[in-house]
């Protein structure tokens, strides 16, 4: 069944509710859920909204154009998804490949609605695994001398590939300013710690050193600020004592997997909204 | 500020969300949290929606009457509540007194919107707490002789106290059909088990001879089926084969504090639905 | 650095802790891992001792009989392992094959210390990964007709193959009293409920109508009473009323494969002892 | 039963264990609990050992210096200690009560083998309950000038009181050095925070800024450096973008009172060894 999501920030204010949900029932939409959010600190409405088109009266290309005065008359920011239009999704990876496999797997299995036509690594070893999955893979190696250049190029493969998302799947190079600029919340990252805690690298040596009792995963996506954008999704799981560094590094990928996995499927089922530098979720 | 709550359940029908919407609108309403839920193997809608009542233009006692044309239309079930008319809890206790203190407490706290003028007990031990708290208390001794006779005590003390829920907190005694029918989805237990498992006596025995790693315990609204009532909360925590019975106790009742609490929050909020031996919990 | 790992279980008697180190210590072992417990209600002890075969004076083939003084003294039933001695592994799978993707993984990045020569299924689905990962696939079609007779085949060949550890990583069919006859504490079984609740089939369609609000996954060696055997390790995850069954199955397979990974490394590095149908985990 | 508790760190040697527990049963000492831990980056070998004192050769006040043959051979640092001498408890705390109140009904219910003869509060509002629960309540409000002053009495009051642990339990005020150098690894504190993130004040408001999903609770041991003394224990719970700023405030404190709670269980049952400001729980 086709569907349209629409998602709403704005200002808060009277009547927002009721006439969202009117102009689609007086279309002969059938709302399927609606999710609603205010935030009291700023007074900014959120809304997701989802309806079926069957028998919808406004044709999906003048939708946004039909929603206009509502637009004008509560100041809202607008975004329109439609399920029909799948999105692409490129896979940046390195040498730890846990996250990789999983989100092929979820893939596989139905969990994430996209295609996944491009990985992209620094180094050789997710070939083989791209190979068996039947994706394209291309391997941009990294040196300080061609880091600029090689980013180019991705940037370049990626838009030629109409890439709607970049997962950083376990990815060890820090993409530059300019990369990420080209891809405003369209890059979403795993992090193995509990952030704000152990930022930057070697988090679980840093958590190991410490003595923490739990570590944890965050994904977010990126933006300039170094493991500073917008959280989307974070859990954590229990250490002792007796947990070598080695046994973090197990416990943590077990969480790195589940916590990128539900940031994905969220963003793909357009289940995110961004503000202030955090996440709503409409799960 | 003075707010209505309305929890709905009906068939799914389009339109329901615009028009209940509208009406609050038309009438001068700001919508402050709407929530939906369509449960899809049955077909039924739940919503609860909650406004502002300054400058609402129905008078209170006026509203459900101003709905009855959308009622009718939609075949809905309502129920209508008011932020100012605060509930009144009666707390029943045997001689674990855990779950009574950390009520209180949440009350003191401010965590529990609600009066709490009554404590029923069919021992004495929690009688000290009452006076410590300025609360009423009320031993009711149990014997398989005198049990009918004193529970229609009981009701007639929480009816002349016009109680509206009733909490069993480590309550000991089975309650009879008879009480139990007298006050449908307002009497909340806490098991001190992961129901449907270890359902009746002893559930901490149990669960240590069965060798589970992982105990539980769960709120629920109390039904003519022992244990079987909708379930509201339930939570969890890992055990080992280190933790002897008591250990398992101690733990447990960790966990029976924070699931009871939630589970009386969220009654109180009116943020509970029942249907089917289901709930569902606009949280 | 190769190692002893003794597993010991007697009643609890003065001086078993001391004599036990004693007799690696005067055979110049170094002791790496001690670890012990003693169950109150039965008054029975639990050791597990791991020490450095480096130096140590005894040829492996005469421990045992240099322990028999201590082993007849204590009473002592006693299991002795060699962490050269890399256990065979054989995963039985049907059609759903997450915890089977899950396995070969952890093994493959180190986390399962042994061999996986042998993938069983009544099905042809999991071919292509078996052939992928380098392992001999059979498949062996289950029908109530021709049951007993594969069975058959399937001990010949896992016997053929010298396996030591059988892994149902979500097989489903229910084995025989004959087949788990031959395997005792040898085969471990994922089961995709936090037992003893939903036993048997569906656990998650079971789960979704009873409305619990937490669902769980359980790891046990498998016994001729069904989902009845020693429980190795669970966990759970929160649902709410939104998740639908599908959302149950998603949810739930996340930690079927955590706590099957986990069940299985604790029995290839010998953490487990099975006593009164429960389990000492020493991690 | 009267039982002994020895804690033991040294440099891992061969035969430290052996000799340990001979020296217990060779004096006729009965092994409850052995508990080893050895780290291996720093090569540090870790014991907590607790016998049955009944029938055991040695007089209570040798057993150090019997001993000392061992503490010279293995260059160990030792604390013994005994189960019939009941540790003595003061807590500190402010206007939030919700620790103290969960202090003393565990210490009711039995959970902490301990006296807690004092509270110390810069605040009157704990007098109430210390009333209630028969203590002696102490106000000693704290101002820039004359804090020093107000801490000298505190010292005094805690060692004329001959107080063996000091909890913070909410405790506002940040101790000088003078009062902290007093207690080393005595006082314990809780951190609404999971530490490292968050240190310093208003770590709720700060995790609701950030917009994590996941905020913690920390009980260290307090040293001169402000919120970074060994870790004891945390724990974690999930949040949403639904949760005010007073509901972080709520689920906080149901994680507070538990993990400040293990903290102080631990410590009376000398489950906890300090090394590199990290510590070792042999629970």
């Amino acid at each position: 069944m086709n569907k349209a999501i629409l998602l709403i920030s704005s200002p808060d204010k009277k009547g927002i509710i009721a006439k969202i949900s009117n102009f689609i029932y007086d279309n002969n939409g059938n709302i399927e859920h609606s999710d609603q959010h205010i935030d009291s600190q700023t007074n900014t409405f959120f809304m997701r909204i989802e309806w079926s088109l069957d028998g919808f009266n406004i044709k999906r290309e003048d939708i946004l154009s039909s929603l206009k005065p509502l637009i004008d008359e509560f100041n809202m920011k607008c975004s329109l998804h439609f399920s029909f239009i799948i999105p692409r999704v490129a896979i940046f990876v390195s040498k730890q490949l846990h996250c990789l496999y999983d989100l092929l797997l979820r893939h596989q299995s139905g969990q994430l609605k996209c295609e996944i036509p491009l990985i992209i690594s620094n180094h050789s070893r997710a070939k083989q695994i791209a190979d068996f999955f039947n994706i394209k893979f291309m391997e941009f190696p990294v040196t300080p001398h061609n880091k600029a250049l090689q980013e180019k190029e991705e940037v370049n493969v990626i838009k030629a590939e109409k890439i709607d998302l970049v997962v950083l799947a376990r990815y060890m190079q820090i993409l530059s300013s300019d990369f990420v600029r080209e891809f405003p919340n369209r890059i979403i990252n795993i992090h193995h710690s509990f952030l704000p805690a152990f930022a930057g690298k070697s988090p679980y040596r840093k958590a190991y050193e410490k003595g923490v009792k739990v570590i944890g995963a965050t994904s977010h996506y990126v933006t300039e600020d170094l493991d500073k954008g917008p959280i989307i999704e974070q859990d954590t799981v229990r250490i002792s004592h007796r947990d070598s560094l080695s046994d973090l590094v197990r416990k943590g990928e077990d969480i790195e997997k589940v916590v990128l996995g539900r940031a994905v499927r969220w963003h793909l089922e357009r289940k995110i909204l961004v503000y202030n530098n955090k996440t709503v979720i409409f799960d």
